[in-house]
């Protein structure tokens, strides 16, 4: 949700029953939602963010902290993966949530569930590349726990780090500039190919076994005082600006033809509105999307593409209104209604 | 293991791997010693107690934090307990991680995996199990995540605490009493008793199915400064001071007939060895296990028992050695070879 953060003294506006921020819609988040109702918005004066934000924030010195489970069949498969792969992956996807909130990684808290006869096997592996994703942004691991699974493997990655200032997603103001890091639809793209039993292209599916979590990118903007509101992409473009414009009470609109498009999705052949569907609701890009007050992140927009070599772009903006909407170049307006991916009962 | 803690400058003897701390012996520890070779023993700054303590301790804060997987048919069946039970116990299993550590709760954040059938009728009620917990303790839900399971329900609690001074598993001393707070093996009594389809005594399932993570206890103790190292017994008496004797370098010698068994197993007409083996490898305790000067606990006791009303037992000490030694009233002593609940490659 949105943080309410008492420090700061923000107010909540939202109708939201109590306790529960302005989540986006579908059914994923009545579910969430139903789990909030009844907590209460009771943060004592050591949470600064509660639920429905990347990632809680709690004390003075702004501890940031988010979890992620990685179910197997659910959330990778082994015939896609290596061990080592599976655990950066997980690693980098909660490593994610806290460039989401522009904090700088402390380290990590691995748990993992293994069926006996592979722990010896792939453990260490696993292991081995959580490590390489959390040392990658200068992280440590904090600690752990492994269990027996019944059948499935499950990673369980605590990501630990610090924020004075958490960029949250409440703040976008109507006229702000939608923007987005990277590139997207790759791992979206990978994901469709494999889940056909075919290939898929090279660089897709390295985006999608080796994410990289956008931790430099986000310091380096929160620092510059770009970012009013910002999250990662993991769900997919259409989903996740959803949270920001509900947290804002405001409409996103996003503008089809300046979707930075990854390249495979151009040699793939596919339909423009295929592209634009991977672009939308592919998930796992975890690239970075924030609203900046208008014109203010041209300026320095040169200096960041010198400094990370990955593209920034300007997709939209926010105005008064609900929803995610999506502009053609005939100037057509299509509003997203089931947009990103939902975990349960949507289609994907 | 031990905190090698930075900010106070306790420097590692253990002849350990490096990077991995003094845990107790067996399979399930040589795994997690695996899991940590090659990670270093770089505790940066903001780290002040790392892999092996029951909870990561960072900043200068203390801000302690734990994970804990819960895993159907591993740790729990769902006929046994009720989705609301099912949260709670989890919660409760991490909360227990904190008071280890003589941390104040200031909340969780709490992971559920479910199959998508099972998400509306039983994720309300796992929360307000978990709500309860950790409300109960004074704090509240910091965030969460939810995603599906290909078929076992899976939960993962992350307690996040604060403790300036935390007691860690490192810090007893040769000729040092161990004390042990509550009484023991009600809950691997009722664990045993439902796995032969049987019904348990009603005090040891109430022990099973909600116990009570000792926070007030940690602390109170914590606050007259007894506790030179301490941990919360999660997986049995006998496997659990083996960590405290490992940090240390010593042996921890246990009087048989001072350990205080929850009176269901007498009155499950058990054989004294039967008994024994409840207390010291029954688990899920979540009694705690400290190192007191000698002497220094007698003065206390009484007040403890009048505020707490849960009992508090001499059990044994620490000596020069190693392992864990049973010693019987007839004079004769026993080392523990495999003590504990094993969770890879060790019979139950």
């Amino acid at each position: 949700m949105v943080s309410y953060d008492q420090a700061t003294g923000v107010t909540p506006t939202s109708a939201e029953p109590e306790g529960i921020g302005r989540l986006g819609p579908g059914p994923e988040f009545d579910l969430i939602r139903r789990f909030y109702s009844g907590w209460g918005r009771r943060n004592p004066g050591d949470v600064r963010v509660g639920p429905g934000d990347d990632a809680a924030v709690v004390t003075g010195d702004g501890i940031v902290l988010s979890v992620d489970l990685s179910v197997e069949e659910i959330h990778f498969r082994r015939e896609w993966l290596t061990p080592e792969e599976i655990g950066g992956r997980a690693a980098a996807a909660a490593l994610s949530d806290l460039a989401a909130m522009a904090a700088r990684p402390i380290g990590i808290l691995a748990a993992l569930a293994l069926v006996p006869a592979d722990a010896d096997a792939i453990a260490t592996d696993v292991m081995r590349g959580v490590r390489s994703a959390v040392e990658g942004v200068g992280g440590v691991l904090l600690g752990g726990d492994l269990s027996r699974s019944p059948g499935p493997m499950i990673l369980d990655i605590v990501a630990v780090g610090e924020a004075s200032a958490p960029v949250l997603r409440w703040g976008a103001m109507a006229g702000d500039e939608i923007w987005v890091t990277g590139q997207l639809g790759a791992s979206g793209l990978a994901v469709a190919t494999l889940q056909r039993g075919e290939r898929p292209p090279a660089d897709a599916f390295e985006r999608f076994r080796r994410p990289t979590p956008r931790i430099a990118e986000a310091r380096w903007l929160a620092e510059r005082g770009v970012p009013r509101a910002m999250l990662d992409l993991s769900d997919g473009l259409g989903g996740d600006v959803a949270h920001l414009a509900r947290a804002a009470e405001l409409a996103a609109i996003l503008q089809a033809d300046a979707l930075p498009l990854h390249p495979a999705l151009a040699r793939a052949r596919l339909s423009s509105v295929e592209a634009l569907r991977y672009a939308l609701t592919g998930g796992e890009d975890y690239e970075l999307c924030f609203a900046a007050r208008p014109g203010t992140m041209q300026a320095h927009q040169a200096a960041f593409n010198r400094e990370f070599g990955i593209g920034l772009q300007l997709v939209g903006h926010f105005e008064q209104g609900e929803g995610v909407h999506v502009r053609s170049g005939d100037g057509s307006r299509v509003a997203l209604s089931q947009a990103g991916y939902q975990h349960f009962g949507g289609p994907r």
